[in-house]
């Protein structure tokens, strides 16, 4: 069996690795049970994952077949792993995933990414520095430092977003039922990418039923969440 | 067999049926290929349904069986019927359909009450209208006109919120797949709410993947929610 490989965002620090894209992959594959190595890359490695044919991580490798975006790994995994534990649980759960994949992306990642991207700015490694910093201060049309200073006011309507969440996970251990599943991973991918690069937190204190939820993915998989480099 | 019985909230026209809670219910039955009656319900039938131990519909009568609370009802119509169309997909479909509950339910619902309150106070029954108009100017703290009048304004975040169903329609045809599952009935008995009540159209003209999924979903089951009393 050839080894599979997944290319990660990464910081400074080699070790640190932030996007919540790439979370919601590696943990795809340890629910998987695969074994796999990472590669770091930096923002402007364009070149080492130009046979991607694009230029965005995560980015893996399995054998022969190149796969990118991530939801597209989650994908071929699930098609190509169909013995391991199900990252979806059949067709009409995986139907269901992408809507929350689409929440995510959608509406929770973005007033994240303002709330940290000051932080990001921080620990990008120096090579990368000038283009996140441009790159950003053109989306967001101000510095990024003002960006993140609104973050006190983003977190409240951020938190209330996480409601339907919430909810859920009053009733049930894992928004996948009684074990974490791919859905799970998409809204922890996020969390933890604040995680790895802030110290500001997203949760209230008193958010038990979020907490404990991060608690237990934090934990998953020997803990490879909670043991990563991070700076929360 | 016993027959299946549907208590539903009804305008002053009994076949005007306007809860999206009641629109889940009836076409998680019609989903399940059941024969049932429905029963038209005012907001001030309590003693009607005292039966049920509490005071809202939708109300489900199945045999000896009583159920109230639309989700409850979808869980007890799966776990009753197994063998008829599946309405999660499965345990992951289930819990992952819990998370589309709490969004609409949470999200979703109230911005669609804001717009529609003041259209729902001229429909409901004679007997209905004291309670109903001095219950929602409570909850809102002015007359139900100055909430609606807001509508136009409201209609533009509300479309927004539509965002992730908006994309994940872009790649699939329903919200639960290749077809319509309760996911689908959820986000759909919201629409269908504003549609029994109110002329006012939630969805933009070019609004083209919401827009035929819906046409989809009216046409469902002999377009039993198409041939329903409606305002709009």
């Amino acid at each position: 069996m050839s080894a599979i490989l997944l290319y990660e965002l990464a910081g400074a620090d080699a070790d640190l690795r932030f996007s919540s894209y790439c979370w919601r992959s590696r943990l795809a594959l340890l629910h998987k049970g695969l074994s796999f190595e990472t590669i770091p890359w930096r923002f402007t490695d364009k070149e080492a994952i130009a046979f991607s044919g694009q230029g965005h991580v995560p980015v893996l490798v399995d054998g022969e077949t190149v796969v990118f975006d991530s939801w597209a790994i989650a994908d071929h995994l699930e098609r190509a792993y169909p013995e391991a534990p199900s990252l979806f649980g059949g067709s009409a759960g995986q139907a269901l995933t992408r809507f929350v994949n689409a929440f995510v992306d959608g509406v929770l990642n973005p007033v994240i990414g303002r709330m940290i991207v000051a932080d990001i700015a921080r620990i990008v490694h120096e090579k990368d520095r000038a283009y996140f910093r441009a790159s950003r201060e053109q989306r967001f049309g101000e510095p990024l430092e003002a960006v993140s200073a609104r973050r006190e006011t983003d977190v409240a309507s951020f938190r209330l977003w996480l409601d339907p969440l919430r909810r859920v996970l009053a009733d049930q251990p894992f928004l996948g039922g009684a074990g974490p599943m791919y859905a799970d991973y998409i809204f922890f991918g996020s969390l933890q990418w604040a995680r790895c690069v802030s110290a500001f937190e997203l949760l209230a204190g008193d958010d038990a039923a979020l907490f404990d939820w991060r608690e237990r993915l934090l934990d998953a998989f020997d803990g490879n969440a909670r043991r990563a480099p991070h700076a929360g």
